[in-house]
């Protein structure tokens, strides 16, 4: 995949995203590493359904340094940098999505303690690793004023080796983190992460 | 923007609102400033999603009357005109939209005395000065049979200090009034508000 | 309107319906009176989201006679030819609508006795000649083996001073008939109907 | 109809369903016998809305060899071969649906044995054969690791009594098998199950 073609399904995605209401009033976003394994990152407080090709900051996924800022001079990089680069670093992730799904808040309000247990579901074999025997521990952080505030919980979440098969992190109040080896992949685990809330939240709430 | 892009950017905002259900059956409406001052307001009683550019009428803002009707004679201008002036005129809105969404209605429900409070939400950010640690208050008003008659209460809630955060007003049984200092800033608050309620209202049900 | 354009609208709006769910599975259908006052009545048993402008049936609503068929020699009328000539013939409806949505069918559960009794919400207005303020009492009849076979429920309640002001008919564990004076009017009342029905429920099952 | 359409119609069903969340996240699948009485069999592990004519297997329902191997070497066969080859031999199905909607789980859940009744809708009337008088069972069967493994209760369900008149197969925590005699009622009886699933859902809930 070219880089230009990398921008333009990042858009194309953030499009699907915003019609199932994962990415609407500006918030969430995505990122995806480019041919040289820098970071193209989506800006903040913008419509991300109306995200151009144009409009990715390339960031140094060492240090979160812009190599190269949007063509928007008046655009500014989104808040999820650090988070980003943790689930890249820490996980080999090349692609994040950033979701402020409802689905993903309720399912954050079930979780009495640190994490949601998602279990009894085909779906699950839809997570790089899993079966569908499988509990499956998603990490469940709480919410900072800032989002940057919350590098530190997800890097804890991301070394705790109860979640090591987990590709999400839910935020309480907030929404959930996703990752995958590609993009196509993070959009996997996204539709198949939201299933999985959406259920979880249908079976608890009946 | 061109007066002329304004009103499309009115009529797609009008279809997007349409798919989401909160124009639907010729319910709802919007407005924006031009670049006289003047409010471009959508007529009543019309298929919401097909108004296009020419059906607007130009308002001025500081009595009501027509400046300039639209180009169909057989048009009328919304009800809503001394309601959106009033948030133009006490809030500095530049445009405001008027809901019809069934989470607006079942919000309102939720309220015991005139307000909801809303709490505990990332997307509380996503209105101008909110952080996510704040208790937000919408005012709720009571409906009256004809929609000119609530102007008197919107008024008041639009003085009323406890309110001064809010770019939103619920009617029960009825929607929303929500603005912002342009219309990319009221199609934010608009997807943030309507998950504000959809939210409360999915905490309170379950 | 011309009968091609009738044609086509009717189309248009089976497109839509189709989209909310509330004619799938080639259940439910439509009508409408051509310039010569004959009905244009969509096929029984066929995807009606895929129905074309020469698929329509030219039926004498005195008797329900066919006066010129479907270009295509395969289809059928829709069994709903009497229920929709007696809302024709009682009520100068020039255009009815058959609803399948689910909202229609948890609603009509709702009614204990022969009516749902609707209330406490702006969109009444949406009901010509209804404010918001009344009490609105839709019909419900049971449920026959045969479409055709519901017609003298649908013409009895159709004749019943309680039901004078409205433009629906729920059907027990089936869905509605929905009209109008004419086809637009038929699409705002099956949008507020439906609204009507998805508040009702929604307020009855929190 | 010829193959190429045939391929053509699997793709544009795939893209309705992925619409609805029934084909979410990779999940799910279709089939369909060509002209040669060969089953066209969609690919597993690929977004199952951007799957192109080519993409299809040519498989041999007699034994489930590969007749002809998609266009693209990567791509492998779906799992549901068997499955679909057992509905297809017992049932003379000319096409085959697998949906993971969430409502065909929730719709499991509520089984308490072997199957699901449902009753009372007049949409069971879009399932070939029956009558909205009926009282329709459809079988539930427990998911395996793999999903080869369940074409045992497959064949089991396809050749019992009481389900003779069923044209789906629920499998709990996973989703449904759907077929019909054409792909057209295949599509026909996936949207009107997925109706009987959600309201039989909504009637247990509410």
């Amino acid at each position: 995949m070219t880089d230009l073609e990398t921008r333009e399904l990042l858009c194309e995605l953030l499009r699907a995203f915003y019609v199932r209401g994962w990415v609407s009033g500006t918030g969430g976003g995505i990122c995806a590493l480019d041919s040289d394994r820098n970071m193209l990152l989506a800006p903040t407080g913008v419509h991300k359904e109306r995200i151009q090709p144009p409009d990715f900051f390339v960031i140094d996924t060492r240090d979160g340094s812009v190599v190269r800022p949007a063509a928007d001079a008046g655009l500014r990089p989104s808040e999820c940098n650090a988070i980003f680069r943790a689930a890249i670093g820490e996980r080999e992730a090349a692609s994040v999505m950033h979701s402020h799904a409802l689905s993903s808040v309720l399912a954050a309000d079930l979780a009495a303690d640190d994490h949601l247990a998602i279990r009894d579901l085909e779906m699950l074999k839809g997570i790089r690793g899993l079966t569908n025997h499988d509990t499956h521990l998603v990490p469940v952080i709480t919410n900072t004023p800032r989002e940057y505030e919350l590098t530190d919980q997800v890097e804890a979440a991301l070394k705790d080796d109860r979640f090591a098969g987990s590709y999400a992190i839910l935020v309480r109040d907030h929404g959930a983190y996703i990752w995958g080896s590609d993009l196509w992949e993070t959009k996997r685990h996204a539709e198949v992460y939201h299933f999985l809330f959406e259920a979880t939240v249908a079976r608890a709430t009946r």
